[in-house]
């Protein structure tokens, strides 16, 4: 594929822009440059991932994303389409131009199938309404990441989105039993069904979720939903370093005690979250926490299982274990863990939000080279995440002395060598986040040209005009 | 992509023959007809499905694999990949001649990480034998299909098999965290790793898992594995009629109570395997049964949600609730659902084993139609499976007293009159046996052309010379 560039593309004309009214209705077509530029940027965090679209569009249904996209290929205009903008990867950015496909008012619940489990959902639908409205039936969606409040299912599934649930619950694409996709030359097809399990022919539907757009356009889902887990119960345990955290972790799984999240923080992680939040756990002796907790629908398993990990934790040299079993102790160790990347941006806004993921026993290796790589390159790089899967949100903090120049040539020479030792250690650049904008140069350096190029030669296959998300994950 | 056709490709010669005996020794390599006859066909339940091979080879090593499959796109020569040849859907069979790569010299466990919790595997391992090894260190392969004991884990793979637990844990896909992949153009790729999380682009790993061999040879993989429950219980349950048994289904998950099997048996294939078994159980009040199965490592929490489906189970109305704790027990009534194949080649050999899949609520709309399409055709229908999943082995029996040719008739006219009603329903012809070369002309009448088209461009994007498995899923 020869690298993309805007000459190849044409550009979104008057003309082109009065074809999109007629197919959308004039009130869904946004050309206004003040408008539009609310469209121009996720939640990436660097400026210089931003760029313009020249139209934004509102579908309602998924003919009418069919139509826009038949449109595109016809012209050769970018189609970039949008959840939320809530990404962390520049995925719903319109790096080239052409015409975002904001998917938001295709919102609705389209069905809940009580007696199939299921609910069958528009691609804009706010992940947490799906999620409260299937509580008030006893039922849950599992497959949610940590940004439920804003994010859309769409963008889950683009992403295949993680979060803190993933140990007990897995990813998003455990859930999406089902797809319609508008494919990248203008058809609409359904992938899947309100079934758990089918090998009629490939399994087109996980080749899409995680594809970050660049496949089609998902409009529609089947969410597979469970029985409402009421009971929940967490543990804080602090630990002298981070190799006794970790070590416990696969001491609890491999005695299938199965805890819903099992949370690392760092030293540095912890001792500025819990400073900022004015907490008064005995933070400055734990060299690392683990946060675990646990859900079902029976509280009298839970307390068994919670009893036998404090006892697991105790025995493995834990210095202090927390039980919060109340909403409000819940609500407080949680704090701990959400206010981590909060208490960074008071410290320095600048910063680079990373992803890694690594097999879970190789974390107490990433610790001291982290500490390495922020001596070296002036930063300070807290790590926290999921310990439980391997997936560590290091985070690259500027020093608020440094000029953004320097900030901008340490952050490049810090994540390729930061990258280089999670590839070592067995690991992945990106674990729920995505590739993107911001990792697609890195991704190049480290991936298999065997791999890459299957991948391309399927974006090719499919999206022979290059339109559909181009210049994401791969050039 | 033009139909497959034999003349399309070249024949091993001797001069191809002493080539591949270069790469892998002449002791693996057979040419000679007698040796090679085993290799002819799998267990699908049709003389019509073999196809002699001109070769079969047993490579050693992932290289070698390479090797041939360079040469097999070099002198355009079929490639069939091998497991145990245990395959119900005609997938390891050379239809159109050309080379079979057995995979049974490849049998190794790599590595038992249990720190990570994962099994590294050559594809050609028995899935007992793995699950045997990791049962010994507390660990436990959910993944596995009711075939383990002669099964191997790159035909696991390769079809995405289930199997009777898949309500609880899932199918082989959700436990492959990585593989070694010999691409249709014979590169060695390594997609995933021990990594439970990973969006670093496509999700090829899970797009090769269930293509049944046709978008390269697995020859490695990492194995996801859990705490081994050790604890389990049964519960057998007679209803009057199949909508009782399956309107519980939904009871018992929505209430978080996630069993590890809901097998469902319809009244003519629990009449046929109780009186086959000389079994005591008063099946004949029976209209349907479900045989449900927990597991866990905690015997009290698998005692209390036995309460609570027993319970839930006569509040809506179940004739009686058997209940299996010791090993004995549990056997005698997986003996009922396990020997229903059996007890019906008994009464005729000839037979279709189908293995359609439905959103579960629609499983009470199959048993009328079955019995409907029973009588039309002059052929008996059992109806069993699993009902947690919507996966249904209905079956079709040929009356002894019917000749070979009525049979043949029948079976094609009754099967298209099947699947018609599957896709209905909101189902698919292959919940966990696949296409292969049994159901591929019947896909093709019922998949969307758009979805097929899809398929058919990443084989040709990744398989330029069509080599590889070619006619198999589709031509």
């Amino acid at each position: 594929m020869a690298p993309v560039s805007d000459t190849q593309y044409a550009p979104v004309t008057p003309k082109i822009a009065e074809e999109l009214r007629g197919i959308l209705g004039s009130g869904n077509v946004l050309v206004d440059e003040e408008k539009i530029e609310a469209y121009s940027h996720d939640e990436t965090d660097a400026a210089e991932y931003g760029h313009m679209p020249e139209a934004v569009v509102f579908p309602l249904t998924a003919e009418q994303v069919a139509q826009v996209v038949k449109l595109a290929n016809r012209e050769r205009i970018p189609v970039t389409p949008r959840g939320a903008g809530s990404g962390l990867s520049g995925g719903a950015i319109p790096q080239l131009g052409g015409i975002v496909v904001s998917l938001e008012k295709m919102n609705r619940l389209l069905e809940l199938d009580k007696e199939n489990m299921v609910a069958v959902v528009e691609a804009g639908m706010v992940t947490n309404d799906l999620a409260q409205t299937v509580q008030d039936e006893g039922l849950f969606f599992a497959g949610y990441p940590m940004s439920l409040q804003t994010c859309v299912i769409g963008g889950n599934i683009a992403e295949n989105a993680g979060g803190g649930k993933a140990v007990k619950y897995g990813v998003t694409g455990r859930y999406v039993l089902g797809l319609e996709l508008v494919t990248p030359t203008g058809d609409i097809v359904n992938l899947g069904g309100k079934l758990s399990k089918d090998v009629s022919g490939y399994d087109l539907k996980s080749l899409v979720v995680g594809s970050e757009g660049t496949l089609g356009i998902v409009t529609k889902a089947i969410i597979k939903l469970i029985g409402y887990p009421a009971a929940k119960s967490d543990l804080l345990v602090l630990f002298k370093t981070p190799k006794e955290a970790i070590d416990l972790v696969p001491v609890i799984l491999s005695k299938g005690l199965t805890p819903t999240s099992i949370e690392f923080m760092d030293q540095l992680s912890i001792i500025t979250s819990c400073r900022y939040l004015n907490e008064s756990l005995p933070y400055e002796k734990a060299g690392a926490m683990l946060l675990i907790e646990l859900d079902g629908t029976n509280p009298d398993q839970i307390e068994m299982d919670l009893i036998d990990i404090g006892r697991l934790c105790e025995e493995k040299g834990a210095i202090e274990v927390y039980v919060a079993e109340d909403r409000n102790n819940i609500e407080r160790i949680w704090n701990v863990r959400r206010n981590i990347a909060e208490a960074f941006k008071v410290f320095s806004p600048v910063q680079s939000l990373e992803d890694i993921v690594v097999p879970p026993s190789r974390i107490p290796e990433i610790i001291p080279e982290l500490e390495k790589l922020g001596k070296k390159y002036r930063v300070q790089i807290p790590c926290y995440g999921h310990a439980g899967d391997g997936n560590l949100h290091a985070t690259l903090v500027k020093d608020p002395d440094m000029s953004m120049e320097e900030w901008k040539k340490n952050e490049v020479q810090c994540l390729e060598e930061l990258y280089e030792i999670t590839e070592k250690l067995g690991g992945k650049i990106s674990g729920e986040h995505g590739i993107g904008l911001k990792r697609k140069t890195f991704l190049k350096e480290l991936i298999d040209p065997v791999e890459l190029d299957l991948m391309k030669a399927i974006k090719r296959a499919w999206d022979p005009n290059n339109i559909m998300n181009p210049g994401k994950i791969f050039d």
